[in-house]
């Protein structure tokens, strides 16, 4: 039988999607916009934001609350600047329920992205992060996006997030050493990184895995968020009115929101 | 503080991704090129094809099993034709995790594609399908992808897959009715088609559950698999070499694999 | 062999307890100081507080992550005051996890105290709620805290928060219909209350359940987690600090903490 | 926004409240009373009983099961002798579900309240005990109480029950030792004791896990069964009488129980 | 390519298996010989006792309780009489962890095997019982084995386990019933009694189900108890040591066990 | 009161019971006849196929897909010769659920057997097989049966299948090695041999793990699964209809099974 194949070009979307990224952090320079062009393409612009209100960097429960408010209003103002799709540029995804429940358009958190991204490519991942403080909060986005069952393990390099950017060479070892040992020790067959800080050291450390001889795919958080945002955008899906109704119209006190008290 | 906004164009695989879609059964009326071809963009070329040997369709176990070798046989002709994933073009994903064995590319198989696809949608998904028979069979999918606690439930339209495209009216409201009864009486908050012979109803359901005040996502699963076999190809991630090493070299019987006995 | 009966006094902490309630929502009305009143006694003195900045009340994710800083700031408020343990006056618990982060006294969420309390005096628990809109938001609480094994269902008498006590008379019939339809449904073997503002009529329930032959605990879970905060008090227990160590000391901006930037 | 703080004096049972332990087996120097004695206070009276027929101690299933008739018997006497609350002074919780469908009054199980107890405190837990042997049996109890996700290990200090206050200062540096290794290797951010016969070295092995640097609860399970058998008795709440009807009325051979053949 | 069939005999165990059957309550009128008769065959000798201390039939925790150690007792007199193995004739499996530290020949429980036979057979399974009372000890035996994924449901005919012979028609109308109504509202692929008091009417309910075209596996625990320590002996295979190691020698009071205190 | 005994001879299923094993691989030495014939009794008789395509051996997902359409053609063939059931001997069990839809009579797969069975003997058991490369493929087939509670690790001796028997005594070394890993380091109670090619030194690894002191069940899979299927025909049970219908009839393109196209 012969094969046939139907080589098809289609038109849909075709101006360029629009998707904004937003930091929920106040440190200005932590996102670097050179990286953040890479992940961009012909039919995808791009477009960033920190937060105005929270936290300076985010490594414990305290501070995803405070990042929260302010990342929500920054994904509020995206859906009015009509953007096709945000991302939460945080592995904790701080604030994703509830900007779901306030915009229509996709909104795509780093750590449900990387984490569901990881699940499809192995049998079993491990997060490699910045501190073992953090584990716990980990594994519960872990558990509560249902993927328990995926986990190997933990590992975290022992570096502060805003620390990891002064010694790129270190911190490519580092990781490297904690994706070894996860996999080694703890069964792991594909890496996930638990912090979005360590996008542009992602390349060396799959460059250094594959050196040591462990070929294991590592899934970094932002881009996988930037891409399920972007293929969301493509297949007409958001999230489901049900899971997230909008909140009814009442009084707040000491926040504001667009349309809302 | 004043806002930030970094729009920023990159220029990383610009030429357009190859994506071949792989139908796993013999039917060669099964799959509508025009509709396939709607997947596509300027940034997407599809190509496709149906096995050699195998089921005329699938909607049991043993047709399954059989569907499988062809189609792996398929999806190693498409690494050598230089595509850059593979798309197995039904729910049951036959043939995924050997496939998977002999390619380096990704494979994306429609039901773990859409499977996770509706986990990051909503709290809990029914899947909507053909036959009653098949729910084990999807049951041990979602078990598989560990995706057992966001099931909601399961439902059927009681239509074998090549009777769907008989009417196409009477589908689209056995399809809502079904989805309706999932989110009413279920608990669903997304609906996933489990079949992808349902592809080209996806919009008339959509439309239809909206109508009735059901503003629920539904999830197709073959432009699900697309859309992230697109993404994997733009993160440069493949799936792990650890989960899935190429076979040991050894004598087999009766099928013919390019440099395999 | 004889029984020894051995009646013993003790003076563990013969001063009173002090436990401060949180009621983590703006509407100053809410909390009847009269039925609070009622759950102090010889060896424990209640006090209570509102929060200064947030929602008035709370019914999505998006209200919750209001509910979180203001709470939290009159948590870090009753440690600097001398309290003996906190208790957050909302079943979904906003602000747990952080405030735990901030202070060494128990701090005790009506959530979780109710949903270990129900778990702990029958088979299988559901919880009957406001609306079901909040449904997944309890599930994910139940599945956080490790109990999902041991729930029934959920079930809504569809009240909003701010009108449950518009008609007394009438919220303890359809509590009281929900909670026989969890019984008679769903396998529930014990009743919790999924909401804080329905605390006054919990004695009503329990006496129409009893009238028409339903013996089933019904867990109020203000009342149980004041009970549970007095029992870590006496036990000299509170949170790991492994779980819960203090944030890093840094930046933050818009939220002002006591002893933090 | 005015902070409004209403002190609160109630006047609930203001009659000390009274429970009988429980302690299920016949060596009747087990339980020190004097230790026992700083669990009261001045709201709670405590008495105290061993059983009359059963064996020594429990470090087997066949031992426990021994331990249950005689615990039962003890109970029903306790609430026949107008306590309000009974507790079962045994991690293994001997006869608890056969003793709650005797009475009506509170039954705890000093393994069920310590679990849940450590479960509220921390993310992970990790059961200290005497025997490997009885790790399964613990495992058991943890799988039935719903709380299998939040355990982190079972260590064991290699000493049989009767032999633990042979040498108190050995028995805080073994328990000491083994708590460490929980949290250093195992991942425990809580310990729970999984024997009553270490309640008088709890204070000991805090004080020597602070001088380590390790600040982690350690739960002792006879005082959480007290404090929270206080609680339930403040609460009005008692067992599910849908979980623990009473048994039929039917011929009993060998064993003779009030009101029963 | 030939097919090679090589019939082979061996002479593995060629004198005959013997199995105590030891039905752990005092009713003597419970098991019929005959019916018990057809479960042996050439290469199986049964015998059977019911125990001397006990209750008259078991439908609660108390009864359970009660009916181990007059059970425990006649497993060991079992070893001593040289059997090959033996099995608990009850569903809730009474004794069987106590007698398995005391005995190393195989001690098969009817509720362990049967559940265990029943997931191999299908996809999901309901357990048909006497009293809606029993369900949640029955769902805690599901648990411990580890098979909770594979119930569907439980159902009762609501009869007491002393009245099942009343009416044996009757009652196969009455399983029929339930079994269907588990097959068809629950999900149920294959049906276990939850009791073997049903066992002679177990060919009657098969019959009657067929007739109504419910063409599901009928599991009758004795018998699936019975095939199962045949099989285990024929293995050469019993209970691991390290799960079930023998008591330490100590006093016990009021019991009176051979070779023990 | 006496003991009763009533010894009881039946005579069910007197004419010797016939299962056929199909080995699922073309390497025709893989099996010894003289070994399997030790499997046989005066009540069973044993014949023996392999598959005519698929392949040499089977340790990778490829060569799992690839055995089974030639199993399950000699599966259908066992059914027509008149067999009483059949056992599929590969850990793996290739086949098994498109051979159940084929055939009424009982096919039990090693995999599955085994896999019960040890759950049944203990409380985690640990599979000791060929190489790493597998966990994976057996990870699911445990989730698949719904064991992953009763799971205590993996262990590989790191040898393919067909090299298996080069080094009998070298194999039972390292085999016992692996078992006592498994004990010692990852608290195995049972080990089950993860692969059918090991079933020649079972006895050999018993024996030398209780020289070394490590009393544990070794479960051989190709044992298990010839005693489940006898006791299935013993007990007239099979799989389930309702999870195992015949698939519809169909064209099929390249595989030959009788009465299907």
């Amino acid at each position: 039988m012969a094969e046939v194949h139907s080589p098809v070009l289609g038109s849909s979307h075709d101006s360029p999607i629009q998707i904004r990224v937003v930091t929920p952090i106040t440190t200005t320079s932590f996102r670097d916009a050179q990286a953040l062009g890479e992940l961009a393409h012909a039919g995808l612009l791009l477009s960033h934001t920190y937060i105005d209100y929270g936290p300076a960097s985010i490594e414990s429960a305290f501070e995803e609350m405070l990042a929260g408010p302010g990342a929500v209003r920054k994904i509020v103002d995206a859906a009015a600047d009509g953007m096709d799709a945000v991302v939460i540029d945080c592995f904790g995804d701080p604030g994703l329920d509830a900007a779901r429940e306030l915009v229509r358009i996709p909104v795509v958190g780093a750590g449900q992205a990387s984490l569901h991204v990881a699940a499809m490519l192995g049998f079993r991942f491990s997060i490699v992060t910045t501190l073992q403080r953090v584990f716990h909060l980990n594994a519960h986005q872990v558990e509560r996006y249902g993927l328990s069952s995926r986990l190997a393990s933990f590992r975290a390099v022992d570096e502060a997030v805003l620390d990891l950017d002064r010694d790129r060479t270190g911190l490519i070892q580092k990781l490297s050493d904690q994706a070894m040992a996860a996999v080694r020790q703890d069964g792991a067959h594909v890496i996930v990184f638990g912090c979005t800080g360590m996008s542009d050291v992602a390349a060396g450390v799959r460059a250094e895995l594959l050196a040591r001889g462990i070929p294991v795919p590592v899934v970094e958080p932002l881009a996988a968020a930037v891409r399920l945002a972007e293929a969301f955008v493509r297949l007409g899906l958001t999230h489901s009115a049900i899971t997230y109704p909008p909140p009814p119209s009442k009084d707040i006190v000491g926040f504001e929101f667009p349309d809302r008290g």
